[in-house]
């Protein structure tokens, strides 16, 4: 007994000789109501010291799984270890999973995508580059508000979110734009979550259905599918979705509402125009269809005119739902997102909220408000565009120099989007760059119709200049050789 | 023209100005294409420096508020404002929400109970005392963690969760006495969402149906019902479910699972004891019925044996899906759980996982790995069962005490469950009590059934001694007073 004991320098010796006891009473080679050695006798057999037994000794005690008899030392507890009495049996879990968690696990793409290792040039990520960070500040952030609100701040929190940062937020869209009247706010874990907090209460029993640009977020595609929703997807052109093509479906069928994303719209990248803002949601007024807005990258506009969002377009209207996050500029590692939106619906929201997760990382919160109370975002915006304003320009540059695209889209952002010949298929483009260490996202998960199969999306934040270069090369040189 | 700037002390004057003159942009007091006064004009108008006008200016221009023509000077950019050009219209939000968000309202206790404010003796609350936080060991974990990681802790993490936390939860549970072959850990933001993810997996499209504990948790029924599922509640007596009552439900009908809280029950405060596990598990392998565990409150043992989790006793079998936390010892507002189950189950919930809300924050789950990896968790439950060991059993002795009741239990954690008479009603006695400024959870919310009129649950973790005595002195002589 006790010979398998092997000292690691590691950890505190008491609590390695705490766990190895452990872990013998509950395999069962210390029984129930067995006597354990002195604390001297153990001490000695186990190489270490008399106090170092006798202090794990106490802590095992004061866990349960030891008891002492007056004079005559620590037992082994009773009831400790159930493990093996109870029959083991087992479910098979594939015919218990609905169909929901089967197409969850379909429609992950994270699960069904090409892994790269370090080595690869990889294209697929549109999240901002942690190098910007500016890590000083956050912790001050996070320094200055456990100063000023102590353990309160690791309590719990309020489902609709945390005060001062939604109090911030709401004067922050009001300079956007909006008429904040009859309007309020709910936090939540990134937009991700708001999105499917919002469907949820928005679904009908049958029938559900919803336009959209096409392409569009895949996420979005994703839970809209999950949740049951048919998907009518309206083409993009130049300056945003094709108009004559919505006011067209608009009269075919009724929608539970409209999903946008007005501002460097993922994938493609564009912004639509404010004439086009204007006339959607005239549209969307004719026809009383709330419009989900999707405001995600808003903050990343590198010129051109200061665009308001929809929301601001509505004026006093309660129509439109905003949702927003700063996860493509700041930090999308704090999971906060917002819903703007008519005060009745925040309140339902609220309460779906509080059964769905209780509420949003306090932690998260605090840090995010106090790094924007203290001035940070504006320094911090002006340092991220500069950089990705010139990555965005040099990919851009490297686009229009090896590949041989039919057109090239992205006002901003940290993507760009790339259409070939209706004919060539950027999947098999893909398994072959992917041989020679670059990948990329193809097209067509974002199209709503199948579509999309001559596209593909390029994600710059993340690649290092000469990658973008030596990335774009390959593609250009992959394409070409495709299309004979 | 810009009389009305009011200049505040706690703001850079130049952030004051631009927004300023934002707001005059937005609510179309400057028009598009209107030339703003010289800088000069600017400042003196405004009582600030030129720089200030000329960094506001700046600012403005950056964000495509302003354009500049050479040698004329600053105008406002033509598409800023859309507010009030487009139609603005109204959406009846209340025939647009589904019966599921109106449930959410109804089933929302928070909305619905008594509100107190700071002079109220208040026994609803069963989270932790912020005050016995170990704030400068959170500090060190953030700072420790953010010195090894740096930004990478702020960019988006993995739908499974952050791998370090992982393998330190799988050792802990190790630790427990579960055999970890053939099982895996999906990390959760809190029990909730954990719980939300596995039924919503688990539902079929109708005739859904669970076995649980009578009383139980009040978020698991509220959750299984707008979720759809017919509650079963078995009764429980002094050492848990009866057994009796449970082997007679199982041979109804059948159920998609089980939901029990074996080990400081919410809200009953009951440890099951260690041979009523084993039957209960016998039971559920006869059955197969899955078993959903929450280990909510493991950790808050004050005296008597250890006792290991039904995950546990269930061996190599993979029919229970253990969902842990934290939230009742350390630290609620870090929103962190864990679901530990079969590995093609876990397979499963991360695919829904990363479809509901992509991943738990990586800043909670880092500061918490950290924070358990320096060795706090002893160091803290230590410190923290001591303290609300004491009040626990300052509760329980002013309880028996003032409170004319038939039955008192708790065996641990932060909460005391009494029950009066059967033709009590503890709803009433909250009203008279609530006027004399004393409040506690009356026990019907609880109760599957619709029961439990009779029984109330005193959350003891956030409230002082003094007022332990003086609120259950004032409940006491309230009761009898009712009595008559």
């Amino acid at each position: 007994m006790f010979y398998e004991f092997k000292f690691k320098d590691d950890l505190p010796a008491y609590i390695q000789v705490k766990d190895y006891l452990k872990r013998l009473m509950i395999r069962g080679s210390l029984q129930a109501d067995q006597k354990l050695p002195s604390t001297r006798e153990l001490g000695l057999q186990l190489a270490v010291s008399r106090n170092t037994v006798i202090t794990a000794y106490a802590e095992l005690k004061e866990d349960g799984f030891v008891y002492t008899v007056q004079g005559k030392g620590s037992y082994v507890a009773a009831s400790a270890p159930l493990g093996g009495v109870a029959p083991s049996y087992d479910i098979d879990w594939q015919s218990r999973i609905n169909g929901y968690a089967r197409q969850a696990v379909e429609l992950d793409r994270m699960k069904h995508g090409i892994r790269a290792d370090k080595s690869v040039i990889s294209f697929t990520s549109i999240a901002p580059d942690e190098k910007l960070f500016d890590l000083d500040n956050v912790k001050r952030a996070f320094l200055d508000r456990i100063a000023m609100e102590g353990g309160v701040l690791l309590n719990y929190g309020y489902a609709k979110g945390y005060k001062p940062l939604i109090d911030y937020l709401m004067k922050y869209m009001k300079q956007k734009g909006v008429d904040l009247r009859g309007k309020d706010m709910l936090i939540t874990s990134g937009f991700t979550e708001a999105f499917d907090i919002v469907m949820s209460a928005l679904r009908k029993k049958d029938g559900n259905s919803v336009i959209c640009e096409n392409p569009t977020h895949y996420a979005a595609i994703k839970n809209l599918r999950l949740n049951g929703f048919d998907i009518t997807g309206v083409p993009m052109e130049r300056d945003g979705i094709i108009l004559a093509e919505l006011e067209r479906v608009l009269t075919e069928r009724s929608y539970n509402f409209a999903y946008f994303i007005p501002s460097y719209h993922n994938p493609t990248g564009i912004v639509t125009s404010p004439g086009k803002r204007q006339a959607i949601m005239q549209l969307m007024a004719r026809h009383r269809i709330p419009v989900i807005e999707d405001g995600f990258n808003e903050e990343l506009r590198y010129s051109g005119s200061h665009v308001s969002p929809l929301i601001a377009s509505a004026g006093q209207g309660n129509a439109v739902i905003y949702m927003g996050s700063f996860s493509k500029v700041l930090f999308p590692g704090l999971r906060v997102g917002w819903v703007l939106a008519d005060h009745q619906l925040i309140d339902y929201l609220e309460s779906i909220k509080r059964a769905r997760s209780i509420h949003t990382s306090t932690l998260d919160q605090a840090v995010l408000f106090q790094y924007l109370y203290n001035g940070n975002l504006e320094k911090f915006l002006k340092k991220a565009r500069k950089e990705y304003k010139r990555k965005y320009e040099w990919t851009k540059h490297c686009c229009e120099t090896y590949l041989p695209f039919k057109r090239l889209s992205g006002d901003g952002g940290l993507h760009l989007f790339v259409e070939f010949d209706e004919s060539f298929d950027t999947t098999k483009l893909l398994i072959e760059c992917s041989s020679k260490g670059v990948i990329f996202t193809p097209g067509d998960m974002f199209y709503t119709d199948g579509g999309g199969r001559h596209s593909l999306r390029l994600g710059f934040s993340r690649v290092p200049d000469e990658n973008i270069s030596k990335g774009l090369e390959i593609i250009g040189q992959t394409a070409k050789k495709l299309m004979g």
